[in-house]
């Protein structure tokens, strides 16, 4: 028996701050001794159905944003590069193909989750540091490419990723973090002796606070300080 | 001459985020010894102004808000406690006489801002710990009572409060804070080599990311760790 907290994160590449909040958490799982459970799912659901507005619509945010990203790419030596044109991407394109991709991938992979880690990290280098599309299929499979799929392996995921099965995948994922209180992305889930403690990334800079508070939760982690010191 | 940073903090009490960030800060100047220059200013007027909405019109949010609020104020000791009805409290009794009232402190207020700090900490107790008004002249003088302030003090802070001088600084406050890009509150101005870093300590938990953000701007801190180690 494991003694290993799961911590489950919830995300979509279209969100520039659920890329953030995702590599810190694959950097930190073996620091801080956790179990992470990817969850990728659709944010645009996520807006819909919490009702929630994105917070880029307001111009002093946007602008806010547009530096803060800025600041905690450089902090988090993440290579984010915001699309020439962000609205375009996120909202007109978004990322409901690429994000049944990704679930197809971890529909696929049997063991561990390396595959849907990968795929995750080249679909967001595509929107959100290359401005590279993340809708059409040779897009997706260029981006599994690079993750190291196999042609064959990408064939399969290409088209398993518009099967009924993965589109409902998708849905129930999106689903389950909306009962959980979701109104944005990243949000992460933690399982802390027996409990729920359900955590939210803010679309506006939260992450470190999160992660530090995930910390405090979980008492597996080396010593607080870990954030930092190896940043 | 000094080498001290200077950071501005813009506030007003009707946030409940801008309590525990004034009293981080509060707690933090001479730790990390920063210049931190007190600016009371009208939350109302940044929200027109910026055309932002209140995160807790989304239902989502809103939960998250009481949760999260919660989980901060045990982490930073501070005695936060809803009002019984925070939309009324918030929107429609609100706080313009309360932060004209603070910024009428703080003209009188010559030498140090130990009066403006403790009025804005006693009305924060009223509608955020005790569920009790902040519009009423008495609720102000109740306040600044507690504060320490004489009643002779008191009722020439509560005359000067509703004087075209004090209406125009605050507007003024507020005017400043809109230009450097605020959209809520609670937002920092740090002044760092003759550059000027704007955080906002967002509606939804961004407050220790902020802090480690001006710690990696401020030269002058004994070490990174301070926020935690002594919270």
């Amino acid at each position: 028996m494991t003694s290993r907290k799961v911590v489950e994160l919830f995300y979509d590449v279209v969100s520039p701050y659920s890329w953030l909040g995702f590599e810190v958490m694959c950097r930190y799982r073996n620091v801080w001794n956790i179990e992470l459970k990817l969850r990728p799912a659709f944010l645009g659901g996520i807006m819909q159905g919490s009702g929630n507005k994105p917070p880029g619509l307001v111009p002093n945010k946007f602008l806010y944003m547009t530096k803060d990203l800025n600041r905690l790419a450089e902090y988090f030596d993440v290579p984010l590069q915001a699309p020439s044109d962000p609205f375009e991407a996120m909202f007109k394109k978004g990322s409901l193909s690429a994000m049944r991709f990704v679930a197809a991938v971890q529909e696929k992979e049997k063991a561990g989750d390396k595959q849907v880690e990968q795929v995750s990290r080249e679909l967001w280098r595509r929107i959100w540091s290359e401005d590279k599309d993340i809708t059409e299929p040779a897009s997706l499979a260029e981006a599994a490419k690079k993750a190291g799929l196999s042609d064959s392996e990408i064939e399969d995921v290409l088209e398993l990723s518009t099967s009924k099965e993965i589109k409902d995948k998708l849905k129930d994922t999106t689903e389950k973090a909306l009962d959980f209180g979701a109104f944005g992305f990243p949000m992460m889930v933690c399982h802390v002796d027996g409990k729920l403690e359900m955590f939210f990334g803010s679309d506006l800079s939260s992450w470190p606070t999160a992660l530090v508070r995930i910390l405090l939760y979980c008492a597996s982690f080396t010593n607080t300080y870990d954030v930092k010191v190896t940043r």
